[in-house]
């Protein structure tokens, strides 16, 4: 019982520093997306390919958590984007307090997408709300059409699926209803988009769904009259 | 600081009841192999392979650790060994108490090898012993080769990783000789077994390595007097 009692705590104060990272970043003009997945599932790839296809048009900044390591932070760097490495030191996910530190020593005036990676696992991850304004779930084919099934928490909270490596569906048995009745059961509101990073495929409709995400942002905070500008 | 002496005091208090565990099991003659991996590598396939493989020779049971549902428990019991579900309610790993409630209801009795599947998740686990006698990490291709140096506790603290799903090397950037390396160089006991559940490759070495243990196990508690018998 006061393992619950203190997880109900760190959960509440973990809504507030979200909610003063929120005010951040509506300050700044910045749309955050919150990108959660298993390991390996596909998230940096998603990052860099999004970069690739907007990075000319949008300014884009990347936020990198992980347990250990700065593999993930360094590819994205390569790409010209100002970066940060989160390093949670083996804490299975992020949490507000460690984006606020993040935040506050990012440029954030100069970026309008803020892609915040989130540590690899499909379960705490859901639970540690960051002040994001989206949360998206990178899941891919080769886990499994059950994934909805066996971890529904995480596919509940989310306002998109994209589901990665469908160039690997003709050497997998994928039932893709199945995965979508899934997903649909647990989520009426979240969007699915069926992507390869590897070949492309898909990509157009992901980044179509960020740039009206990034309007609709920005005409919010016109008509609350906030963020300055 | 209160967070890391609490933490501190569950994994005291889990160790104890995971020696529990351990003399429960060495006193009915039970082998038991903690089975780890992120969301979708293959626990689920190896187990059902392994039976398939191993069914006929040796009594076989097997623990399914979820956080919900029990797809898992219902393929394979199919099998017809005995099986049994632990539902953790959200927990994102098993402990030494969810195992303890579970072997007292189970007839340990009747099986000498224990198949103890965790929940998908690539960090937690890794911290809460169970009592079991090998820890064995299933990792998977399309995870990438990287994954030794993102989530190193992990791999450092199994007895073996097999590598599933090489049947789709072909149609992926995973550079073998690359894992190989984050694997030896955090853990150099560590066998490494490369195998496809879909196909059958590489099966043969992960059930030698099973009986060997066994036959290891046996002649260990010969030495010991322990197990009756």
């Amino acid at each position: 019982m006061s393992e619950e009692i203190l997880m109900e705590d760190i959960l509440r104060a973990n809504e507030e520093i979200a909610a003063l990272n929120r005010s951040l970043l509506d300050g700044s003009r910045t749309f955050a997306v919150n990108l959660m997945s298993s390991p390996g599932a596909g998230k940096t790839s998603l990052i860099l390919e999004t970069i690739k296809r907007l990075g000319g048009r949008v300014k884009i900044g990347v936020i990198e958590g992980d347990v250990a390591s700065d593999l993930d932070a360094r590819k994205v760097g390569e790409c010209g984007v100002p970066v940060h490495q989160i390093n949670t030191k083996g804490d299975c996910h992020l949490d507000a307090r460690m984006l606020n530190a993040a935040l506050r020593t990012f440029p954030l005036s100069q970026i309008s997408l803020l892609l915040i990676e989130n540590v690899g696992n499909l379960i705490c991850p859901a639970e540690f709300k960051l002040g994001e304004h989206r949360k998206v779930l990178v899941s891919s084919v080769p886990e499994g059409d059950d994934k909805p099934y066996k971890y529904p928490l995480m596919f509940s909270e989310v306002d998109v699926v994209v589901l990665n490596k469908i160039d690997l569906l003709p050497y997998m048995d994928f039932d893709f209803e199945r995965f979508r009745r899934g997903v649909e059961g647990l989520n009426s509101r979240a969007k699915i988009f069926k992507v390869s990073c590897r070949t492309g495929e898909g990509m157009e409709a992901w980044i179509d769904w960020i740039l009206g995400e990034l309007e609709g942002f920005e005409r919010e905070l016109e008509r609350k009259g906030e963020g300055g500008g």
